[in-house]
């Protein structure tokens, strides 16, 4: 098990190391780059030696958060894990820093502790406003300014990817606080919210018409069906299909939205996510999967109308 | 011309009068209801006959903003618009309270000045955010508290509806800071995110396949054109259509989003939003309309075909 560590322990630490590594989770999203790249930028206006480790290539989207971050290799002293909650996302470098992570900083109150110090607040509701303490108290140690544009444009990244644009349950009044905070050191946000936020690329625009051309309405319409076949799938973003996953279950009326997607000729990776009372996880038990109360996935083979009317045999008996 | 006060003289004249109305603009947005239903729950804690006008009705969504509001009939001793930049958006109520609004309490830069008294901050990114303070105000001359749950719903439905959820332009630090303060009167932020920002309708699902099945892409893409005819329009929800005319702008490498809905047989209303350098006013004058340079419309009549080949060669001078 980890040592829980606080803010100023953390903070210590990073001060008394150098040869620094900054590691993502795999898949890596706004948070955990977020984090790990605001992180490496102060270190190395520490005059630290610092680098970010991601276990699998970023979205292009995310290319500014490089900004303020000079690129350096070196044999790693101290490795910084960042909004990783288990050793098991680590990805292609699980092995190397699975027994061997110095400092873990997250948000997650499913933390395996894995690492050996562990900074974790699990009221934040993302890492990235860990980070940014860190980096308070950083300069407290230094003495000196770290905080940049730059830097504050990956924190807001963080946070606000983390809370879908300050919409999601995680988000309370110490969210907007430490968003406000952090806008002051002037960045563009308007361009970044785009960036984040509104913009669209066609495939995303073609996957979403394919979504809602599919979509099929059960049960009074307390359940909402979308597929997505292969041909469809193939080379969209992971980001882009999250997003949409979770298009059946806001709409008006719906209990529970189901995603269809076809991983393989006549194999199909359900996703399940309830409203309020059905319990997904039940449903997907069932038929070999597992999950969440409100969110579950299982797989099944056959066509679509095949697996279709499996799990609808299933979601009658809880809907 | 209006004479212009601050926070402490308007609310002030709100103290000193009774038999207040609070006066929306027509097609009644999230600002307009929430500063309005916000000032008159407050009021009537001060233990003031206070009623909110509305020219047209709010759409059923915003039903929540009377919950911290009684129904009171009376002859009005003291006219307040919340929101409205001019008599001419008083709607059905414009001839009655053109010359006659006692206070307007405002954000745009563009208030015409046709209240007695104006309270107007340009820097506010919501009406909302004005009332806030005039509340706070009020709490002090009444020595006693105002704010609530419910009134903290409404001016947290103005300050967020404003913004996109904090996305827009107009968004800055201090918008952030407001809504924290909001917040922590505590009313359910989640299930009030997910009403405004994330419930789809079916209607709202079936009008977004339309437009994305009629997209059509020009200029290697630089202009992105959706259509939607008379018969896929009717009955649609007014915010829904400005949310999905809203949509070829976000297309990643379009300059251009033109949004064709048919009005009449054959009549279409054409809307176009540029994103950086195109003018779109410019290219509307020749077609007859007019608007500002990043959105501006125009009306053309013939067939789909016919008004789209007139219009995009007027937008091939520009692009």
């Amino acid at each position: 098990m980890s040592k829980a560590i606080d803010v100023k322990q953390a903070a210590q630490l990073l001060f008394d190391n150098d040869r620094l590594a900054l590691i993502c989770h795999a898949s890596p999203d706004g948070d955990t780059l977020g984090g790990a790249f605001a992180l490496c930028g102060a270190l190395q206006k520490l005059q630290k030696t610092a680098k970010v480790i991601t276990p699998e290539a970023p979205s292009k989207r995310f290319d500014y958060l490089r900004y303020g971050v000079a690129v350096q290799e070196f044999e790693v002293g101290f490795a910084v894990t960042v909004d990783v909650a288990d050793a098991a996302l680590l990805g292609n470098v699980e092995e190397k820093y699975k027994n061997n992570t110095d400092l873990c900083i997250d948000h997650h109150i499913s933390n395996t502790g894995y690492a050996e110090h562990l900074l974790l607040d699990s009221d934040a509701a993302s890492a990235c406003e860990v980070v940014y303490e860190v980096i308070m108290e950083l300069e407290r140690l230094g003495d000196t300014e770290l905080m940049s544009a730059e830097i504050a444009a990956c924190l807001y990244t963080g946070i606000s990817t983390d809370t879908g644009c300050f919409r999601f349950g995680n988000t309370n009044a110490a969210t907007h606080r430490r968003a406000a905070e952090i806008i002051e050191y002037g960045f563009d946000l308007t361009r970044l919210n785009y960036l984040l936020f509104d913009m669209r690329t066609r495939e995303r625009i073609e996957l979403e018409k394919k979504a809602l051309e599919s979509i099929e309405y059960y049960f009074d319409g307390k359940c909402a069906i979308i597929s997505l076949t292969k041909a469809v799938l193939s080379g969209a973003d992971e980001e882009d299909l999250n997003a949409i996953s979770s298009l059946p279950r806001q709409i008006d009326g719906t209990e529970l939205g189901v995603t269809f997607k076809e991983k393989d000729d006549n194999v199909w990776k359900i996703s399940l996510r309830s409203k309020n009372y059905i319990d997904s996880r039940a449903i997907c038990a069932k038929l070999g999967g597992g999950g969440h109360k409100k969110a579950a996935g299982c797989r099944i083979k056959g066509t679509y109308e095949e697996c279709k009317n499996i799990l609808l045999k299933e979601i009658e008996l809880y809907i």
